[in-house]
């Protein structure tokens, strides 16, 4: 049986069996699957996260993968289970956004199909797990190869919440912060192209939690003094704050989903 | 040398050099096992706990695979290592427990034996990681093919405390809760048949923490509405209490080992 | 390609994309590399936290794997991406001293190169994540077969920073907490030798936090009643006080670097 990888995505943690029988399913169907552990740790029920993350990861990842995404707290429910191809890998999720993200950024997007099909999933399917009865499984059988659209019946449309907006005026650009990480660098939608207008002498001028900040634009980490505060484009392509070996989010006071502006000197 | 998956199940945590020490023994001595984290987040020596979730997972692993589970409060102490083969696998630990669930519901109990051949150990033993030094190394030589027999004699008994009770009366039966998962769902020892004769009109009356509750048998967890708690049987077997998208232990101020009875109407 | 073991270690934590994405990076690379988490929970920053795990851990490992050790507070700046050699297995990091306690222990240094050669790196270099950028990829590539003189030009030192010191005096030895792990337990610089002239009978007399216990010297974790303070040598060679199925650490209110006295009867 081919030697695919097999990457997982939760919000199960670490400490509960769940993740654990995710890998026995995967390994009784195809022993030969190589299970990559994307996160456990999205936030619980944050679908908004998992997308981010799994957007963020996926495309480092050689192009047959299989990305298996569960967050859901509709499991059980009518939500349907979904299969999403691309050029670039297969997305295996519950249909409420958390593939989202990455299907958008995946280049060559084929074809998308509702898994509906029992051959694919746990002989008895629970109404709690489908993590393990039905996602885990059916990334298995695709796996070995078996063909997206014997999973079931092609699915027209599938969730694309918006997760963040960006609303652009003359003066100011209106952001969100998206995901903080474990280093408390504050992450926002916003890339390199947005803020071209609004660089000052090597600052951006930011307003954040109803405080307004000079940040200098920096070029890594150290481009500050340790305890200090700076802007620059991520390893993600996005518009990170951060402090040097410190938490930007607890120093300032912010959480994913926060207002973020960028502001001309005018204004 | 056989590709044999070996799961390992510590209350180690993942901050210590201490589980990558486990795998490179087993590595060292079988390159070619496939090492499957079980969990290393079980509470620091809590065997119920670490049982428990073990004999949640184990069953749906492949037949041939080996469990490796260290709990060991008594590492170093007269203690036994033991080996216990059954129809759908191996279990490697010390005999304080840790095993007695899984082996239980195992399938075909086939033998027992004391690990004292120290031809399979490390070379060093010492007396606080037997994880490493004792268990990853008899579970590697046992992956590659070892036959039971030759880590050490047959041990006729080993440890089976008993976890938890279920008090039967006629109309009140008095449980256990065995598990507060990362969600917050409340896991009992009671199975469908238990609450059998105690299901009013869609609902079981519950007393909980020394409060009555009456709470809707649901079918999934969005079977009630965000906030409120509700029941069902959850996808490992046992009844559960939940709260959709919340924590129901911390809303109920449950912990695992608390009691928990069902009562009839009458009562 | 060669199945070769990449182990990583970092101070990423688990629920951002990082980590998967240095695995992605690497299975692209090499889909033969057999990759082993470390950890990733070294403290934030902490470049000692993580040279001590690391030098604690990879001895285990087969002589052919590949270390990757991603501590890296000054990513971005002007210190050195290393690759060394030894007889023991290849270690790849930032020239911060991460890497400098396992290579101190490890058996037959051989050469030490630094890591500039763009082929070996992403395409893209960000400024941000040398760990997916650099370490990760120049690991995989190492995996490969490539020779380490392929990589960049010999380095002819690097950073080994004394992360801890001992005082020998007549009556007393001053010393250092080195790692509290996650059990509690408070791991010394103190080996075996160094305590041999300060032994009474079966006990030990320490300073710690200013405070004077008299402990006895135990055989294993046991050799106390549970909620006992002990000491012994552990698992990894050095000297660790310990509680008994508790937190030493917290008991004792103690921490890394905090300083740590044995003294004899006469002091």
């Amino acid at each position: 049986m081919p030697r695919r990888i097999i990457t997982l995505l939760t919000d199960f943690g670490l400490k509960d069996p769940y993740v654990a029988q995710m890998k026995a399913v995967i390994l009784s169907i195809n022993p030969n699957a190589e299970i990559v552990d994307m996160t456990h740790q999205i936030d619980k029920f944050d679908i908004r996260m998992g997308a981010y993350v799994l957007s963020s990861a996926f495309s480092y990842f050689p192009r047959g993968s299989i990305h298996v995404a569960v967050v859901d707290p509709g499991v059980g429910t009518k939500r349907r289970a979904i299969l999403i191809k691309t050029m670039q890998g297969c997305f295996v999720g519950p249909d409420n956004g958390i593939l989202a993200l990455a299907v958008k950024k995946a280049k060559g997007f084929i074809e998308c199909f509702e898994i509906t099909n029992a051959k694919f999933m746990m002989p008895e399917v629970s109404t709690t797990f489908h993590g393990r009865d039905v996602f885990a499984s059916a990334a298995a059988y695709l796996s070995r190869g078996k063909n997206p659209s014997q999973f079931g019946p092609p699915a027209m449309e599938f969730s694309k919440p918006e997760f963040s907006k960006i609303i652009r005026g003359k003066d100011i650009i209106k952001a969100e912060v998206i995901h903080v990480d474990d280093f408390g660098n504050i992450i926002t939608n916003l890339t390199e192209d947005d803020i071209e207008s609004f660089r000052g002498e090597g600052v951006l001028r930011v307003e954040l939690a109803k405080v307004s900040h000079v940040l200098k634009i920096c070029k890594d980490y150290a481009d500050v003094e340790p305890g200090k505060t700076g802007i620059l484009i991520g390893s993600h392509g996005f518009l990170e704050l951060f402090e040097n070996q410190a938490s930007a989010a607890e120093t300032l006071g912010v959480q994913t989903g926060d207002l973020f502006a960028l502001k001309t000197n005018q204004h």
